[in-house]
């Protein structure tokens, strides 16, 4: 941590804030400088509150070098996390995990249709919606448990772990009881009583990535839940908001090799969410295939066009079974499969 | 509603979009041109999911006229609304409200001597967190049902109407029989149970907007809530996250007479953690005040270097006292007062 | 400036960095930690290139404590800078000057009339566009010297100094004999070349902010023009780019205080380009003069529905003499005047 | 397009919409609603200025349906510009191109050091920049004229191509002698001075997208240059500015898809700028091949420590090598060659 003084800060006020932060067993260097005077602090910083020191007018910027993260930190925790989800297996050299569904669950028969769809084509785990945030409270709000019903029949009928969003902390118990991996939605990603409370739960949890969080915010998130206990966490990336509207968000695929550089957990992408449209899926799906992303998960419905959300960026099973065998080929080049 | 229909869409899927928009009570108009046709729709639309629609793979684009909102929309609620927190009237052409306190509770003493500068400088309300989000589970997480209680005293003592976030629904009961005015965090605003929840209190509600929502997606989120029969809400602008990283965000003060316009409820500015800097509180809360803010929400602590939390933005009970002083100033030349 | 080494960074490699920063003038202090080593240098670090040091790839971190500007440092050039346009004072405790004008010369008859509101509603000077920065290629591209000299027919019948932008080095000529304030459009903010012109010249130049740089960067571009040796700069705030679509580009008041902190430069406010929007423009102005924005630039057009190019966002002149008259009494509150 | 007319637009207005519009041979139709009324507008929009119709009062909102550009625009040139650059071809299924070089040339040795890697790991063209865009007027700004003979003397020596960046029109003779491939770096893609210069050269033009300009400007600013007259325009991404710090700029690949769609010129990709992180290049090589990119272009040098500017984010000649080594195989699958 590197604490810059401001310009005539007084000798009492620095020799405060060294004896403040040795008295926290850290050790601290002074480098005087004509117009400033710079602290170097180095040792176990995870737990020093930067905005405390940033709040002393005679300081003119704190700057961590240390990550602010440790369960989640490659550094403390060399080898990668294989998440294990009812027998399947993501991250570190496993195959690549491809998920599939419908936004929305709409009832057994189709929902059944589409693991159907899914499980053919190569699919290793079904998604669908049971609990949906939508932005208008004029919308369809989603089948809430009858959803999480239809899932789990699907599950019993074609053998695919299944995935879901929780929205509510009110809600997990039945979460924990029948759902496979639990979903933290992005708009949730910060809603931090939901993160505690999956802390406690032994389920592993999809953590998607705030519309416009921060690599560190979203790993910061993680720590959350694994803080808490539960280190079974599965990162996701879907997009963040930027001044582009083309697509419904701008896909980041740096955070692929950026994650497993910093963090030793999987890292799965969502196509279908970031760009919003059907027709860009497939080639971002080998796009990141390609990049070292351990999974994706993707939209998919039998027809699109009467998805009771987000059809527009569905894949029909077809197209969903041509993205899993083209990027099976892909997977293969850089030593993979799925 | 806009529909733009792709070239050479079949004649059976327009007659079938036609058919299902009139079955909806709505009048819908063919353009047709060279390389595109275009549907127009009239009437009420708001209940029309516009995925849906745009899900269709012959649909190119969907483009709503006319807003996605009703309760919270100035066009069938002409007059401003003015909420009215435990005797303090906010909106309108009320006037100015200025809300005042420390980020974090840190006890009862240090409180009280925060709300008597906060009253003597003319503040209207009292704020203070009692339970925190932050981004790190190791930093200071709020004193919860303790701090609530800190507040009551000091509402007790300086008559300040008290002002506290809800990060989750278990919590709701407490702040209905405790707090004056329930504010919805950043990281919340689109924590659809959360609002829901909120719908069905009879407590005003400050709704601030989310680190990168749009401003229909904030109004949708007043929605929700008010759509759930609590029409008491407060819009709160609290700054966007940009590219810009010299202030914490980027302050958006151009919502003030888009709000005003679009919406009939009273919108306050906080420029404490739009700028993350108490040296640019001043400017901005007279720019805001000039701009037609019908309130304030300011950091305010006693002894800012030692503040638990978001110090650096903090103002001291002088400094918030002078804000106050030519706020009024400015009020007043633009027919309003403090 | 602040170097981070990566972990086992080796002896050879650390001490190869001190020796080439000393012999460069500059002290280099070193901080020894479990997982890092940090140096810290002071001195004058405007001319090392922190590029260069940040790929050696035994560095972590390369972070500037000092501002990498000189020329434009309020540092090192304590008082306000005011510059003087043919007369009319801008900066430091002068009179707010308003400058209103048409987007695109339009014709002489035309223009004479807008100038004619101008002076008489107060404004300062006379802004209009004779060359224009247009996204299509199919759109009007501006009379060119035309227009130029319709503005000096202005300028010789109401006396108000003349402001155009400029956008190729090649024009420079004409504008130094013609223009009074020469603009640097925000998609040129970094046509280094432009600039580097523009240092050579004696005129003033009205330097706004590029759609989405940062206030360094800004800054950054003032430094080139002074650093040629032409310290007659006037900043121009018209917005930045985000993700929000409502307002053309989201207005950043928080500016003023910054720039007038960290430089001595005058720096105005165009809130006609950053809400695209002319119902906007008065609210935006007045909390822009409460900030403390040393003057405006505003469009006014006598018929906005038939104006050549951004219609949308003129006032007229009877809304630019209001927002003056208004801005005046807010002027007056914080010691100033119009 | 859409016009979008305010409740309460008398009928005069309306009618003189209609007829000036009907005057520039477009056909109008009008939807009329409770609230609003919309016109709909089909034919050649290309050449109306919607700001010009937005300027009027009674219009609420002018949305496009159709694209403002034609040359670029894919619907009416569906076959795949193929662009022949001194002998190598980019675009269509021609093999994927890969450029290599330095960011700036430094000397004659050094880059002919460089050339003979980015020739031996199989290598298309080689980049080398001798005008240098950089922040700071006192950082190194490229050997001009003298770099560009080293480019010359390179390519005689190895055969590849080169490609530079051109800041300034009045450089273009210079680049029309010697460079084959001009690039337009970013901060200049809405130099619309430098676009019309290059729309009468002969050379094709390598077009970067803004650090945060959207596609349709992208495209825009290719349609200056075709305007002119000059078709063989190749784009080149090259990251977004975002809130993200952790890369210099997010990395955009949806557009690969997406440009393929709306144009048929040829998209390449810049990982090395979009990263601003050497460890990142290689990832995004081959997610950008595997989303179908015509080509990359990345830095090389054979001492990125010694780089005189951004040698933190190229690779060395190996692993320059080892990136077209594994892109080929990425190439194949997907029916491409390197």
């Amino acid at each position: 941590m590197i604490i810059t003084m401001k310009k005539n800060a007084p000798d009492s006020e620095m020799h405060a804030i060294i004896e403040n932060l040795e008295g926290m067993g850290l050790k601290v260097t002074l480098i005087q400088g004509a117009d400033y005077n710079v602290f170097g602090v180095v040792g176990d910083t995870t737990r020093v509150d930067e905005k405390l020191i940033a709040a002393n007018p005679h300081v003119d910027h704190v700057a961590r070098v240390a990550a602010p993260f440790k369960k989640a930190n490659r550094l403390f925790h060399p080898q990668d996390t294989i998440v294990d989800v009812a027998g399947v297996k993501v991250g570190g050299q496993e195959n690549v995990v491809v998920i599939g569904g419908p936004c929305s669950v709409e009832g057994e028969e189709p929902l059944l249709e589409i693991a159907k769809g899914v499980k053919e084509a190569g699919g290793a785990m079904l998604r669908g919606g049971a609990y949906k945030p939508r932005t208008s409270p004029y919308a369809f709000q989603g089948m809430g448990s009858e959803g999480i019903l239809c899932m789990v029949k699907a599950r019993e009928k074609y053998g695919l772990p299944i995935v879901s969003e929780l929205m509510s902390e009110s809600k997990l118990p039945e979460f924990e009881e029948y759902v496979d991996l639990i979903q933290v939605g992005a708009r949730n990603m910060q809603n931090f009583d939901l993160l505690k409370a999956l802390g406690k739960s032994t389920k592993p949890v999809l953590l998607k990535r705030g519309l416009s969080n921060t690599i560190e915010e979203w790993i910061m998130a993680a720590e959350y839940i694994m803080a808490g206990g539960n280190e079974n966490v599965i990162m996701c990336e879907r997009g963040i908001r930027t001044f582009e509207k083309y697509t419904r968000n701008t896909l980041d695929l740096s955070v692929i090799p950026i994650l497993k550089e910093k963090t030793h957990l999987p890292i799965i992408i969502d196509p279908s969410h970031a760009t919003g449209d059907s027709k860009l899926v497939e080639s971002m799906s080998l796009a990141a295939i390609a990049a070292g992303a351990d999974g994706l998960i993707i939209e998919v419905h039998n027809n699109p066009k009467c998805a009771w959300s987000d059809g527009a960026q569905s894949l029909t099973p077809p197209a969903f079974a041509q993205v899993i065998e083209k990027g099976r080929k892909i997977a293969q080049v850089i030593g993979r499969d799925i």
